[in-house]
């Protein structure tokens, strides 16, 4: 009699969900390391789609993929919301070389700055100016600027443990480089690739000429590190030699693309909403399966595991892949409109967008008391070796939607690989490694089930004492 | 005059090596993350070597490099530490195929485990019997097993969060299989591969015969983990299959070979020795980068680092390049007999042998008094994503060191990627990441430097209260 009862308890224990957090945790562990299905998404979105850059094919094609995959799980309802995105086309690949003598010409690898103008057809030759940073510009001046291709040189820091840090600290002579150079009258811009060693391939990354009126803008282009290398050690013995780039790209008017949107109702409170997003585009030199297929196939894997644990949400769960965060962010932006204009309740958002690596923790974006209650499920975490809550950002995506109410989450992976291959033909899906993208789900799945559970922030039910 | 003084204090403090603990470690992580040597070393030892099985021509090469690499680094004393090591052969290929009807043949990759006896020189060909376990023996008894192959298909333990305990969970099966086994009358047998992932390389390890006399050794070799899944499934369809394998390995009379020792006499209690090692023979399928090329140019790396950061150790602190670890932990032994005949008191020893992967943490082999005050250096370590202490195991090779007195220790990086390549044919160079290795030479320098300012176990100085 007493076996029956223990097992009749077991049964609805089992039934109801009656798990503990604990339980809870390792139930999406569990699933996540054997019956993962990211893994094969991603294959998919690198493979068969590859890079993904916004108004592309291949971009359509990822939004097709994702929304009949999304159809598959059973959600409560999957969308496409409209949004209208930017279209630059690199065109031809792009061609450099180092005259060091006249005649005497070490080619060098580059790749167009996303967003940058192309060269004349025949190209673009002039002397080199080397700087470290957009600030030595003013003080150079038009005088040793003008007429020159400014190469912006400063290498990312290596003594940062956090690599985001380093890129950081280098990204401002990519982003605004070509638009403070121009200012001078530099003809063109090179800039050291946001890469920690030194390796053959360029890093593109989206760039803005920013006020400068049109006929001034002049094209940008990123070189790999040993190009870099090159290009100033023989700036060094010979400050008088010729770089020539040519490249074609071009921005066309922009076109129609999505936000691809699914969500499971919560059965206590619909009308608060939780967001577990990644970006469906992608730079177009690699196939993106890191940046950001990763984080997108992460986020639909968070639906996934929650219904194999058997977890039904009691608030709004949203998965959100956005369009176009790596040169526009109108896919973020589109969202937060559209979710102000409903007046809709979002009340936590976790965007994974650092790579597929083994995950160490999370960064929130919310205030002490937010963070003091998040801090309390760490011990939960450490068995899976999740040890880093740390206060800073979230990601691109979700940043509009900030409010002051909400918390804004981040995945943070291991980050001492990611730019190895951000941004570069190497962000391949066979530098993914399934189990490290499946640890990365599961963190994530197990912060959605902690935040469903207890709320967060100050527009949750719990929190109000509900 | 103000200025001058700060100026002459600050000079002192370089000069002297008055910085904080905090500031040490910043000293010796900014040194590996920018003047590291340890992944040229490794480079050379990958590729100018290559896989260093003892008793091979390239693991002397291997004792003749780092002896030269340590002699160029100006330690106090370099020497070789003769030890005999068995010689064990592979041979020409391994070939094998699953008959599932007469004449109809896959092929599938297959390696001889590490102390495996040949097959006949045209081969062996059987029926085949799957089981999961050492266990299953017994029960199934020579009626089943006689004249069979014993296919050992148990996998690893995906669930795990350290890939180590799965590893420990399967490895019986490898290690003892053909021993247990040629008990009930098999001619042979293949393993699983030690693999959590589904792939087509064959990992082999050692195994050992035990106490079965010569004439009843039955060759044993390593399938890949899809060529298991392959022969499960065709076994589930027709049990009538045979299995044909042939291999050439052999196992000739031990040889001549060395542990690489270097080591910094400590300026205060020189008869107190630190230890910090790894192993520099490995398997001969890869190159032995991460199994433990790796472990060996971090242990080099921490007295260079050491040097660089301008730190002068206290007690004596040793680099042991031990010998033989995969097939016979000769080395190990040989070292701690020596330090116990000549009475040397050992303090600490430091082992890294899990991979050049992101480090995460350290597992101490060491009394609950000795773990409670490493662990206060914990927060030291957080800085540079450091968070896991644990008490455990140590090192195969430090291990025979081990007297109740001493803290033996070992190095934890992320334990995600290893078993992809481990003992396997990709076990390569290009798999190791720069940084990764970097930042577990750092931590282990940071460790030794913390063990010997403040000592620990019950045989160190300060800890006896001097």
């Amino acid at each position: 009699m007493r076996k029956i009862s223990i097992i009749f308890f077991f049964i609805a224990l089992v039934s109801f969900g009656q798990k503990s957090d604990k339980q809870q945790l390792k139930a999406i562990y569990d699933a996540a390391l054997t019956q993962g299905k990211g893994y094969d998404w991603l294959n998919y979105l690198s493979n068969q789609i590859g890079g993904r850059l916004s108004g592309s094919i291949q971009a359509q094609q990822a939004v097709e993929y994702t929304k009949t995959q999304l159809d598959a799980m059973g959600l409560d309802q999957v969308w496409l919301q409209p949004v209208m995105v930017p279209k630059w086309v690199r065109g031809a690949p792009e061609f450099a070389y180092i005259e060091s003598n006249p005649g005497i010409t070490n080619n060098v690898p580059i790749c167009a700055l996303g967003g940058s103008v192309a060269t004349p057809v025949g190209g673009l030759k002039a002397g080199v100016i080397e700087v470290k940073s957009v600030e030595e510009l003013p003080n150079l001046g038009r005088a040793k600027v003008e007429g020159k291709i400014v190469f912006f040189n400063k290498p990312m820091d290596p003594t940062n443990i956090n690599t985001f840090e380093s890129y950081s600290g280098c990204v401002d002579q990519r982003y605004s480089g070509a638009a403070e150079a121009a200012k001078y009258g530099a003809v063109g811009v090179i800039v050291r690739s946001l890469n920690l060693r030194l390796d053959d391939l360029p890093h593109t990354g989206s760039m803005s000429y920013g006020d400068t009126p049109v006929n001034d803008r002049i094209p940008a282009a990123a070189i790999s590190t040993n190009g870099a290398e090159l290009l100033s050690t023989t700036l060094k013995l010979n400050p008088g030699i010729q770089f020539y780039f040519r490249q074609y790209c071009k921005q066309f008017d922009d076109v129609q693309s999505y936000n691809v949107i699914g969500e499971i109702k919560g059965t206590t409170y619909p009308d608060e909403v939780l967001v577990v997003g990644g970006h469906l585009d992608s730079w177009d030199l690699g196939d993106g399966a890191h940046d950001d297929g990763a984080g997108c196939v992460q986020s639909m894997e968070v639906l996934r595991l929650l219904k194999l644990a058997g977890y039904r949400p009691q608030r709004t769960l949203r998965v959100v892949l956005f369009m176009n965060e790596e040169n526009g962010l109108r896919g973020g932006n589109a969202y937060a409109a559209e979710a102000k204009k409903k007046n809709e309740n979002h009340v936590f958002a976790l965007e994974s967008d650092a790579g597929g690596f083994t995950p160490r923790g999370f960064s929130f974006d919310c205030s002490e008391a937010n963070f003091e209650q998040i801090q309390q499920w760490k011990p939960l975490f450490e068995p899976y070796l999740i040890h880093s809550f740390s206060r800073g950002g979230s990601g691109a995506d979700i940043n509009p939607l900030k409010n002051g109410a909400m918390v804004l989450a981040g995945l943070r992976p291991d980050s001492q690989r990611y730019f190895d291959h951000h941004h570069a033909a190497n962000d391949t899906f066979e530098h993914v490694n399934k189990r490290e993208l499946e640890l990365g789900a599961a963190a994530m799945a197990s912060l959605i089930y902690l935040v469903d559970t207890y709320g967060v922030g100050t527009n949750s039910s719990t929190i109000k004492g509900k």
